[in-house]
């Protein structure tokens, strides 16, 4: 875990402190399904939860036990015992390790996710505010990164608003995925331990109960889980690739917020660097990179083996906190970019009404022209306006339609007053709130 | 894609014949609705579907048009052309290519799914059959690949089919993320073709309307559909690794069926390999490599680019070829699976019932003895029964029962009989049904 | 395969006749290293080069006697024998099926990597031959996507040339790692097979001998080798994303070569897009696909299991194929990539001198300012810059340098000459022969 | 980082101190050259080295820094500026920020390197030493997990000690791609800077130069690098999943050294399990799957982009840190492998000799027999074999060899001496120092 990538909010979830705590409830609500069933006394339950419940754990202290006993789990117990005393000895019983373990890895996940989803929410309302704050920016579109035709500002949020949506929806079936406990003994057959017990401890730690499990919550659940993170970070990055586009210099049509004070560069004072969205992208990587140990982590050996631990403790942490910090960066910048509309309008135009290609080709189409020679037409002064863009930075305001009015082939086709008809950006947008009603309903 | 590894049911899906085929449907449908809106006369619509419905199109006379043309979209009108005459220039009006090819994705991809869900049902209904065949048929569970305590074959495939149930769950929910349809024009806007061409070829090729595209369908989507199928493969590797120890030559508690006049090695005439479960594995990684690429696909620039375009080339068809001749493959592995019940129960009983290690560890302590030292206790008796399995090939009947009867300290604490009744196997399986009625409910 | 994406000499490596080819003569070297030995007779060695050498193997023929065989080696020594009659039994005399099969791979690989040798050294001729044309063609730097400071074109290339001749080292290194001869018998042990003959084999296949297999050539080697392809596409991608950088609407400093008659768009005739740097940019993930599961290939289970097989099929031919495509779309498209130097150069000044501002701030420390009020000092009129540039599409010639005239502070300490000496483009360049000497020597 | 699979050692070369060290000595050497040029006095130079050199940097005073200028590098020059008073504003005279942070990451990364050969060379050391004690421990080769045909312990750790030396090999290759310094300037022109200071850096650090960088070095020789550590960690799963099938119940062959009062479960007290090798798997992936995104790095924009810093942030420390962990930890195992020769006899043996099944068919096809028919008359016997050592738990010594005596066809061709001579299992190990011999050399 990258310390300057984590709020505090998610590394909490992941403190030592916050592992012990849920070890403890986890143990202490076994204690209560067990006194129910008469294996220990019920008062004995009741002492767990009012010495264990009020014990600050100290961590260092586990840790010299660990050191001593080489086992974390019993270490804890340990200690544990040291605030209980004497009914210590009823906790714990016909548990395995991996019962506590796995449930708190879910527990943890769960949280988490939580956490994640508060992260999807603000990004979420970036993008609606900023999308109907743009509905009707007009802006090119761009294929290729070549000019197409044009659409809005608002309809490229709007499409990132629709894409979070999605990435919302697998992220609640992620969490659904891994919400799962177990307590089910030493390989799964509740040899040592009734299944009461995992019933009432998943209710309490607000879980459903794992089917069936081998000591330990099978691993393809964890896998689905980590790739639907992979995906949400695979659509940060499409955001980030966008702003970064659009903040490079020759296009400058937004900016990341840039604040009075700040540098973009030590060496270059005019510099002004995209630094956020560069930094989500690559943190997009980092977040993605645990989708293949954990899908390696599916196939273990029988009922268990324990290679998946080792990946899990670096991926469960790293990959939620940085997730999260880059969640709520992404919404930052969302919520504070800077538009540069007229810039938009301006790039668009620079090239002289290009933008309307179709519409003439598809205008000459209906005026009797074969498409392939329609589009030679089109093409040829088309490739002109290039040309002088290029050579002039600039084609001049409509350059594409004087020339086609010039040319003697379309005009035999269509009349000017036809031509300039279709000069009208307006026809490019009508459909805007079908779209955004589509997205925001 | 690898000849050998693929079915011709799924290869067909994305074969030349069967795109052209789409291609057509999809500007059919298209001509209906635009017809229906007055932009190109009923007849039109109703010839086309009448010349081109019948049309047998000519893959290779389309590649010899592509080559002149360098565009496959226009080679493959061209061809159509030439079954509907005059008609063919109300085709594709106000269509972009990618109309046609992404669409065409979709669907290809919702078929596969189709077809990769009756996989996954041949392979639940395999995995639920010999799981209730061998319900109560004992066996060892174990954890890193040592002894632990017993459970039954039948709980191991019980577990695969839970796994493989929420693989089902993961395959419908990809289905539904890619089983969209966009027509939407050069950008997304909707400037050159009317919403209700999209709804209407939506509706009539089984697909939902893609709330916002820009050219293209959003490429989330694709990421989440390939990393449900990695999961997916993972699983299977999951199952064909646990076949692969039970096969070995030191477990062989089950063997892929080796049909008469098989030869396992050319060179070595006694070998029975477990050749299907290893390709298996190997399969699973063909198919998990998709995902990677798949999520890099996601950050296009702007409104497109198409460098997704070649990967989808190359792991569309692939994957789920791959994919669906896996699960053929394994569902007739777990069909055929000879099982050896009663190697099961030699090996599980060669170590001298040390698998009942944990219950004597409870009844020390419940018979008032520490937990470390009952543990201490139990432990040195095992590690001898160890010594003597190792030492001896196995460590004789009821070699730990008669240690722990040996050891004065032990007896101090359990009578004979208390030591006895804990050498008992259904103790280990009284919650068989228990698990059964969870999965299979 | 892609087909689309296949060159046709190095999909020829991957056929099945050049497979049967290169396996008839590891079988015929054998033989003459076996009859040196006295293990065969020195004539039925020569009957094998003589009749097998002179033999067109039919692949049809060989799959029908596979499929009643079930084995392809087997297959192939039948279909042999039917050319050699009598003699054949001498063929094959201790050999196992992977003496046979690993060592072919060996073979492919290494022709196939001296087929990329090609294609890289095409890559590296045109980046040279570009580099050297452009060496003084000046143009912006851009970090962050930003203006920084002049650079030269030639720079680019020759930073690409040094990185390719990396990748070039690199698939040297790689081909040594895949190109060896393993024939030791059924594990390893050379039981069966004196030592002798693989290093006759070996040999004559232009291979080395592996010091120690097991049945099979570990498969470190391979990861090794497909991780080093995995590199040189992510360098093909480096390229491929400045060149479409490059070429985007707003930059276009550089084009694809865009033949006469070529279309960009079927839908908007002024389109120009650069698809073939977007598609190298897909086929580099294509390639990189591979790496993840040659890694996973490494591990198997004791002298060998077979998992690693069906991956092979996949990313041997595809990964090699594809890459070698990719580098000869690369060549052509550095080759005739249309350059724009004026283009280059306008941009550059589009931001009025701006480039120069760490200078202007050096300077001013030298003049005795602080670095802190130095920075602040460039850093307000800079900004005014930027200012002007995005509201007026351009700032103007020299409005940075007539800002900081006007700048007080800045005339304070610097004289109007010394200002302007800070705009002379030639100062960023005068290292330009130094970095081409380390490059290109 | 995972703090429980970290070394003090290889942690330390990424603390904040040894950080803050390097750029310390990064500056100072950068002051010497520009003293030697005549930029910056002589006397600032030593006083730099002197005042800078005793300096004890405070990592929270540059963190208070940080936060208030937020830039690292600016924030490190005003601590040490603390130090050093005055002559301060001679330091980082022409330097970019990353000249200082990518050269530190060479160094930090070359250091790293050294420490991983550190621990290669233990892994070798042990395999070796292991290797010739167990160069003629006979043990069976298993293919498939199938019993093949005998080999000896010490060949496979001579295989593992062949694949490290090449890992090793790997490790100096991938410490040349990273070792270089780059100290260029805003956008590698030197227009700043002279060349000089970055040659004189680069000695002193022991770098070479970076024949062409653009602000940074390029990423490629970091994605090689990654990818030289991730063909290692797969190396290393490779014993690692070699000794786990080892110790397996059944085969128990070796084990982990099982330390006297260590605890395999904390509910079995019978459990010794390969824990450490099972960790070493999980490690494995941890390190591989740094690869991806490390070549995801370099397709940077244009002369750089800073996607790839948050991404080293992780995967420089993390990667370098778990390998490091894992190789210690891999040597360990190694070392105190316990290892049981009769063990391995005995496993061989439980077949009755089935592992001479391809010699008695090479024998039978000397004796004239087609190779098709000698092929089915060993099958048939040896597939007796097998339902005798599944049924009764071990085939009995001699089983194979009795079969073949009363096989009539097979007498016919054999006597029964020639039967009994092909049960001498030195047979197979005659070629024992033949690999050695490669492999030691």
């Amino acid at each position: 875990m990258i310390s300057r990538y984590a709020r505090p909010e998610m590394s909490a979830i992941w403190s030592q402190a916050s592992k012990y705590r849920i070890w403890f409830e986890i143990e202490a609500h076994g204690c209560d399904a067990l006194a129910d069933l008469g294996v220990i006394p019920k008062q004995a339950a009741e002492t767990i939860w009012e010495k264990g419940g009020a014990a600050e754990f100290d961590v260092a202290r586990i840790d010299a036990i660990e050191r001593e006993v080489k086992h974390d789990v019993i270490a804890f117990l340990t200690h544990l015992a040291e605030f209980i005393g004497e009914e210590a000895r009823f906790v714990h019983q016909g548990f395995t390790s991996s019962d506590i373990l796995d449930t708190t890895l879910s527990v943890q996940l769960a949280r988490a996710t939580d956490l994640l989803l508060v992260g999807m929410d603000r990004v979420l309302a970036a993008l609606k505010s900023r999308a109907l704050e743009h509905r009707h920016t007009i802006t090119i579109g761009r294929s290729h990164g070549i000019h197409a035709e044009p659409t809005t500002f608002g309809i490229k949020l709007a499409r990132f608003y629709a894409e979070f949506s999605r990435g919302r929806d697998r992220l609640l079936q992620a969490r659904d995925e891994i919400a799962v406990c177990a307590i089910s003994g030493a390989i799964g057959t509740f040899a040592n331990i009734d299944p009461a017990v995992e019933a009432h401890v998943a209710e309490k730690m607000g879980l459903s109960v794992e089917p069936v499990s081998s000591q330990i919550i099978p691993r393809d659940r964890h896998a689905a889980y980590f790739a639907a993170l992979g995906v949400i970070a695979s659509s940060i990055e499409n955001i980030a690739v966008e702003i970064r586009h659009l903040q490079r210099t020759e296009v400058l049509e937004a900016e990341e917020f840039f604040s009075k004070g700040q540098k973009g560069s030590s060496a270059m004072p005019h510099k002004r660097n995209p630094v956020l969205t560069e930094n989500l992208t690559g943190l997009a990587r980092l977040v993605r990179m645990a989708v293949m140990p954990a899908m390696e982590n599916v196939a273990l050996w029988h009922e268990r083996d324990i290679s998946h631990s080792s990946v899990e403790r670096g991926i469960a942490p790293d990959t939620t906190i940085h997730l999260d910090f880059a969640l709520h960066r992404l919404a930052g910048v969302i919520e504070n970019l800077v538009v540069y509309p007229d810039k938009m309008k301006a790039n668009m135009d620079r090239l002289g009404g290009l933008h309307n290609s179709q519409r003439v080709l598809l205008a000459l189409t209906q005026a009797g022209e074969q498409r392939e020679s329609a589009y030679r037409l089109v093409q040829r002064n088309a490739m002109k306006v290039w040309d002088m863009f290029r050579d002039e930075g600039g084609a001049g305001d409509g350059a594409f339609q004087q020339l086609l009015h010039q040319d003697p082939e379309v005009s035999a086709l269509l009349t000017a007053d036809q031509i300039d008809s279709m000069f009208d950006d307006a026809y490019h947008l009508k459909h805007v709130d079908t779209i955004f009603d589509r997205v925001f309903d």
